[in-house]
């Protein structure tokens, strides 16, 4: 969760600290995601990662809105994991010729997007709900509901034939 | 999954490469976990990470058979990733004061490590099945388990009292 950390006293100051953190990671998001859908084979995975860029444009505004609803300050916090799995991603991607090979691991590396973003939004609701900021808890519900139909999309995608012909 | 990308030409390569991020992964778990059981207040939690600790070191051994069963050379390679994940954790858990308050942030970051794995088996099972290794995707399946297990505990946790006493 990089800077700040030492201001964390309470669970309100986690709570804020984890949202910049995911508020950070959902931006770089949108701005990894040009190259992916770029890099992608396949019509079906290409589309997915073109939805999915909209819809994580829109997670972003969701979470501006928990930001005002809180009544803090919208902004990030370095987070050193989302860029470790977006350095990952990078560095697979420029290095695969294949075209099959390249759609395996970019399915895997936005599953490993999928995950953080997973974790991270379940703890900032159930944090929510113990600070009695249910409106909070809601707002972002809705972007984990995406990341989980997201990372249902691409376990399907996996299992499809995009990976049985690369093998 | 960082070194030796260039060298991934087939979905072999690939797979061969993402066990040797896991297992990067699993043996920075070890080192890190240690810290993790130290700083830990709740009984519940701390003997949590001591458990998981062992499950741990357990399923090294099994991604060193997974190695064998391949016939492949047991190494890991630079994961950034799981690195980023373990660089949030020593961070905000150097700097929070309050224990309730510290527990909240551990199971969190626990968590966020947990995920990471689960999307990697997850993966690396997939994988292994279209590869024709049911052999290796079987034993992979049991680090799998393991970490969905450890990660469903973690949730009680965060609901149960130790948040709510932060809080």
């Amino acid at each position: 969760m990089g800077l700040f950390s030492k201001d964390i006293k309470t669970m309100d100051d986690l709570f804020v600290h984890t949202l910049r953190d995911i508020y950070y990671a959902e931006n770089q998001i949108v701005k990894a995601l040009p190259e992916m859908i770029e890099k992608a084979s396949d019509p079906q995975l290409k589309q997915g990662f073109q939805t999915h860029l909209q819809e994580t444009k829109n997670q972003v505004k969701r979470l501006e809105d928990v930001f005002r609803m809180h009544g803090t300050d919208i902004k990030g916090v370095d987070c050193p994991a989302i860029d470790g799995i977006i350095e990952e991603t990078e560095d697979v991607a420029g290095e695969v010729a294949d075209k099959k090979v390249l759609d395996a691991a970019l399915i895997a590396a936005a599953q490993a997007v999928e995950h953080y973003e997973i974790t991270r939004y379940g703890t900032l609701i159930e944090w929510a709900k113990q600070l009695g900021r249910s409106d909070c808890a809601a707002k972002l519900a809705e972007n984990l509901a995406e990341e989980k139909a997201t990372d249902q999309k691409l376990t399907s995608l996996a299992e499809s034939a995009i990976n049985r012909r690369a093998a």
